[in-house]
């Protein structure tokens, strides 16, 4: 149980560390869209993700020195190739403490990379699931670092939530907010922030048909085994998870899907009318207004821009 | 002589149309920089540049109805195939009015495509200044609209002059203010602004080598002729007017050249670290600092982020 409290706690601690991002608006895609949309630019967050906010969240969630086993001061772990992992690395040398991040050796370079920029320690793996997480386990052992989960994790939940906490902060008369699923830590936190601040909001997850998995869970009140990663929205492969998905049935009113043609139409279009740059993930919910599948008509709606990091050597319209 | 009243005048007439543009930051580029750098975001401006406030002040500055030839009734014209253009365009529409652009037969797609999306009325012509001199001769007579300057005029002057009104608004402690150099009509409107709000401020203009005229004519105190136009940054390259030249003599400190591989590289970075589009000319100051062109150690500097139209289709870092 997360709760108020909790999310408020969260926001307080990582608020030194974390960038309070504007939230954006355009004429242009107003009139596109017949609402009003208010974009929360967490693209221009630390590390350029949301995922800045759940992993300074964890990291100094730790205590430090401890009694106990679990302290910050021998490190923290996770597996992940995505911006999950920079976030960690950048939280922990925030606190003076390491960051081991078991990737695959295939991960591209870009991402590698990004985790050596913030100083995380690298261990290579083959590219299986199996793999990562007996590498990580392999880590653990070794080091004593404790793990630090993208998305399963009360502490990541409530951190995540905090952008909806500062969204509803600045526009408070929000009639929806709509966020992309992966793994759901910044769903179940956006739900839950949404429920306690604004009850008669309506809530919605957005994600791809390619990676639909949580429309499946939502519907079939089970957790769907994630879909094979052919979405070019890497950031939505995960299926949810034991926490995060109880949250979602509970408090998130719809889950819809969109098209790979979607996603990269409506990326697009937030480069050139709103001249930021967004990752193929972050384009989902705009994706879902402009296919129609969310009535947005005369509607004031909270959009999380969760991330901006993107290959400019290869945009996804070039051929 | 513009005045801080011509310039305060021009932003109230202008404040209903346009954006106020946010001042960003970034910790990356401040340690890159070892600098205070604060970024003036015109690239979110209204047709996404700075064109904007100089052609709303103009078109809105025009009588209407009026007893002289002078009147808004029959248009405005100019000849133009970048930014102004559309700002023109878009100013005019919004008025009510005729904009009538002038533009060579063979200006890219995407140019021709933005000044018909704000509904001006396209005359082609030859690919030369004297065909597109005479063109607009032309359609002056015809039409009766009145001629409206992308750079040498009093109105655009004021106009442009309002971004740094803004910026020193926000920042109020600004030891250096930077904005690139093309026609000169932000160069000027910048310094008159700078010099008479914060008179002890440091006033540079930055453009490329190739496009280096106005550093030529700073230094041997003359207009000089335009380069050919070779310079990536295509909104750099005309020369200064018989205006914006002596308010740049008078009140600029410095001006300074970069190198093309400059331009591309500090275009990339801002692209990478802000994710924020910028076009090339945009790049130009902050190219200016990161060459060490600038000395910005310890200081608090503005830079005029000019506009973010940019093909998307092909980058220049890009082979």
């Amino acid at each position: 149980m997360i709760t108020l409290s909790d999310i408020r706690a969260a926001h307080e601690r990582i608020k030194p560390h974390i960038h309070r991002t504007p939230v954006l608006t355009s004429t242009v895609l107003n009139t596109l869209s017949s609402g009003n949309l208010y974009f929360k630019c967490e693209n221009f967050q630390k590390v350029a993700a949301f995922k800045a906010r759940g992993a300074f969240n964890t990291v100094y969630s730790l205590p430090y020195p401890a009694a106990s086993d679990v302290e910050a001061a021998k490190g923290v772990a996770t597996h992940s190739s995505g911006n999950h992992a920079a976030a960690l690395a950048l939280a922990a040398r925030t606190r003076g403490i390491a960051a081991y991040i078991v990737m695959p050796e295939d991960a591209p370079e870009i991402k590698k990379n990004a985790v050596r920029r913030y100083g995380g320690i690298i261990t290579f793996c083959e590219p299986t699931l199996a793999a990562r997480e007996s590498t990580l386990a392999d880590v653990i052992t070794r080091t004593g670092a404790v793990e630090a989960h993208p998305y399963n994790d009360v502490r990541v939940i409530a951190g995540q939530a905090t952008a909806t906490v500062e969204l509803l902060e600045d526009v408070p008369d929000l009639d929806v907010v709509i966020a992309p699923v992966g793994g759901g830590g910044l769903m179940s936190g956006t739900a839950l922030a949404a429920t306690y601040l604004k009850p008669n909001i309506r809530i919605i997850g957005a994600e791809p048909e390619l990676a639909g998995d949580a429309a499946i869970s939502f519907r079939e009140n089970r957790i769907a085994l994630p879909m094979p990663p052919l979405s070019i929205a890497d950031g939505l492969r995960s299926s949810l998870g034991t926490l995060t998905f109880p949250i979602i049935k509970e408090h998130v009113d719809e889950i819809v899907t969109v098209s790979e043609d979607s996603i990269v139409t409506a990326m697009r279009q937030i480069w050139e009318v709103m001249k930021i740059i967004v990752e193929p993930s972050c384009a989902v919910p705009f994706a879902a207004v402009m296919e129609g599948k969310i009535d947005v008509r005369g509607k004031n709606v909270g959009i999380i821009l969760t991330g901006g990091n993107v290959d400019l050597e290869r945009l996804p319209w070039q051929k």
